[in-house]
């Protein structure tokens, strides 16, 4: 049945021929007709618009059988950039894409700490000046920045709600601070959401597949797409695979919930175990400070794959549970594929790839049916702001319900 | 982003003009071209093609301002109905239903219990011919019949997998069986699913909601309704609420999975525990068998409502249980409205929605973007039966991408 927003007139078939065209290459009209399904009047529409607009080109010819020969049609890498941004407490990744995905800049500073949001504000946007002056992208073909965060936000105003990481966040509307700062578009959105439509852009996985990501920074989340779209649920607060209970009297979490996977799966839950047997560990060097769970996790997982029983022992048991909370999730979604992205599953991703795939195996509800691929990122580190790009480049070509980029607003003439 | 079946041409925008047209009543086309979003030519086309069909036939005129009266379209209702079975341990239902929704027949009669699907087959066809010969249908105007069960099934092969209850039906194709005896199109498909449906319909929910429905039969499952449509994931096993893990280290449960909610939650699991303790439920009359089940859930519930404390104490504990895989479930979907449905909801449902709804306001993790709506289904009987009818209605019109109708195959000239 139809969703609403995709009618042939409507916005979703324009995103649905430039996704298209994005991730076949140089294409002609003919063959969009075949591999959207729409009528040759809409796609000759559509194409004749994003032309116009200069978000795609005509390059080449090929002959046709017997016919004129067919003009492709493709992405205008230069017409368009994004920027995502992903920000986290112990650092910020910046990366810029073109209108076609490629990265053409990247760049790591520090987090937002426990530093006022204004101050945190003030350094993004003075960082973004700086990435974009020094990747040499002009002002006016950026299509926006999305910044994206950890915990529930809110859609509408564009504010983390609530994040145990980002505590004096709350209510702080994110989005119309920087677009009172910022001469681009911008938009907020949630950093495992944002992973899995870059991970989804990237793989060119087909449009049928129920594909989602799992997302581990120092919490935990994940992002479901659905028939090529990024599933949202009503306050596009959905995928929150962190939040499945796996032991209804378990651990108190910061939610309001009990048991949550992330209590116990998540790097920062690791950490807290680590350090209560801080003596089994003490040949790593671990700091044990509230900014660096990152690194020190980035330690703990270099030494269990390394073979350090200890170390181990705590990877083993984080994938564990991770493991048992992705079967409940499988079993709600009947999902094709799952990738394991994020900056803490860079080093010992295996080792959750494989625990992950051993309980599906044993236990997922439809495993007589098919299989669930288990993939790990390419690009563990960067998927969150590699995919805040990607949902700058959809949402600037059509706009879903989810968050939307906000143009920026006057600004003093002081500046 | 768009479905890929709902381009303009396609089957989707046929499903979507006769949902409109079935919750909204008599409607005109360009009341039709506003509700759908599809352009006014693919209105006229579609309309075209369900008059000629049948489905849908022109009703009386409004005056429109100033122009030339507008023609009405409604559903057909005598133009076709559905036929839809839930076939359970203890019982099977038969509900018919009109192209509108309503229904028209309602039977029930004995379950599968332990006979041989051979059996069970063998009745259910019999049956379907009293039940149709009594409702006074004509066979010729009978979309098809969908026998809806528990359990995995195998949407290709049309065949329950797996099912605590229906052991004896691993690897047997009902759909084929039925599709050699019966004259008229069948599908099969999951019970939980199938109830979805038809309280969707039923209550009009807006498309744009992201709708669920928790289903308690003598197991324990679920259906969810994203933009109107029914979910169904990779192999139409989506929404297996019952085996969403509450314990990772709880029950093994025949699924494979431990802890699962149905192992605690389920009137199965419920009597299980109330034989153990047979003796402070003396005066209930329990009977215990593996085929009173239903009707012993069914008086516990009853002396529960009554103040019962014994019997309070197992249903409040299911509730719990229930409960906690429900806030998991909504943190994954970020749901707007649940309805409980299923036979064993019948009589204590108010006891589950108070917990289902205190836990969720507790502990949801959107809660502070919006409350989650929790109703009780009107007809929790006969939900499952009534929303087979609705996908035998959806399937005809336009088949999506799950089950199908299959038709009835050359039959033996001397049945």
């Amino acid at each position: 049945m139809a969703r609403p927003e995709s009618v042939a007139s409507g916005p979703g078939s324009r995103a649905l021929v430039v996704d298209v065209i994005r991730s076949s290459g140089p294409i002609s009209r003919v063959e969009l007709t075949a591999a959207t399904g729409l009528t040759q009047p809409s796609i000759s529409n559509i194409v004749r618009r994003l032309l116009a607009e200069g978000i795609v080109r005509e390059g080449g010819r090929v002959a046709s059988g017997g016919g004129k020969p067919r003009t492709l049609i493709e992405i205008n890498p230069g017409a368009l950039y994004a920027v995502g941004v992903q920000l986290g407490y112990e650092s910020m990744t910046f990366v810029a894409t073109g209108a076609g995905g490629g990265i053409v800049a990247r760049q790591l500073v520090d987090g937002a700490s426990l530093d006022s949001p204004d101050e945190v504000t003030d350094r993004l946007v003075a960082q973004f000046d700086t990435f974009v002056d020094a990747a040499g992208i002009p002002r006016s073909s950026i299509a926006g920045v999305a910044v994206v965060a950890p915990g529930p936000l809110s859609a509408d105003h564009g504010a983390i709600l609530r994040s145990p990481t980002l505590r004096r966040w709350e209510g702080f509307s994110l989005r119309d601070r920087l677009s009172d700062r910022l001469d681009v578009p911008v938009m907020i959105d949630n950093d495992a959401a944002a992973a899995a439509v870059g991970e989804f852009w990237t793989r060119r996985v087909p449009r049928t597949e129920t594909f989602a990501s799992i997302y581990m920074g120092t919490g935990l989340g994940a992002g479901i797409i659905i028939d090529g779209a990024l599933y949202r649920g009503s306050s596009s607060n959905a995928g929150e695979l962190g939040h499945m209970s796996v032991d209804l009297d378990g651990e108190p979490c910061f939610c309001g919930n009990r048991g949550c996977a992330e209590r116990y799966a998540s790097p920062a839950a690791v950490m807290l175990r680590a350090r209560e047997q801080a003596g089994s560990l003490a040949d790593l060097g671990l700091l044990f400070g509230d900014d660096t769970v990152a690194q020190d996790f980035d330690k703990l997982a270099r030494a269990a794959v390394g073979g350090h029983s200890a170390a181990e022992a705590l990877i083993e048991r984080s994938a564990r549970y991770l493991a048992a909370a992705v079967v409940s999730f499988v079993n709600v979604l009947d999902v094709d594929r799952l990738v394991l992205a994020g900056p803490s599953i860079a080093v010992a991703g295996s080792v959750y790839a494989r625990a992950v795939r051993d309980r599906l195996t044993e236990s997922a509800f439809a495993r007589q049916s098919h299989d669930v691929l288990v993939e790990l990122a390419t690009n563990p580190r960067d998927s969150a702001a590699i995919g805040a790009a990607a949902l700058v480049l959809q949402s600037s070509v059509a706009p879903g319900h989810g968050p939307r980029l906000v143009p920026p607003r006057q600004r003093a003439a002081a500046r």
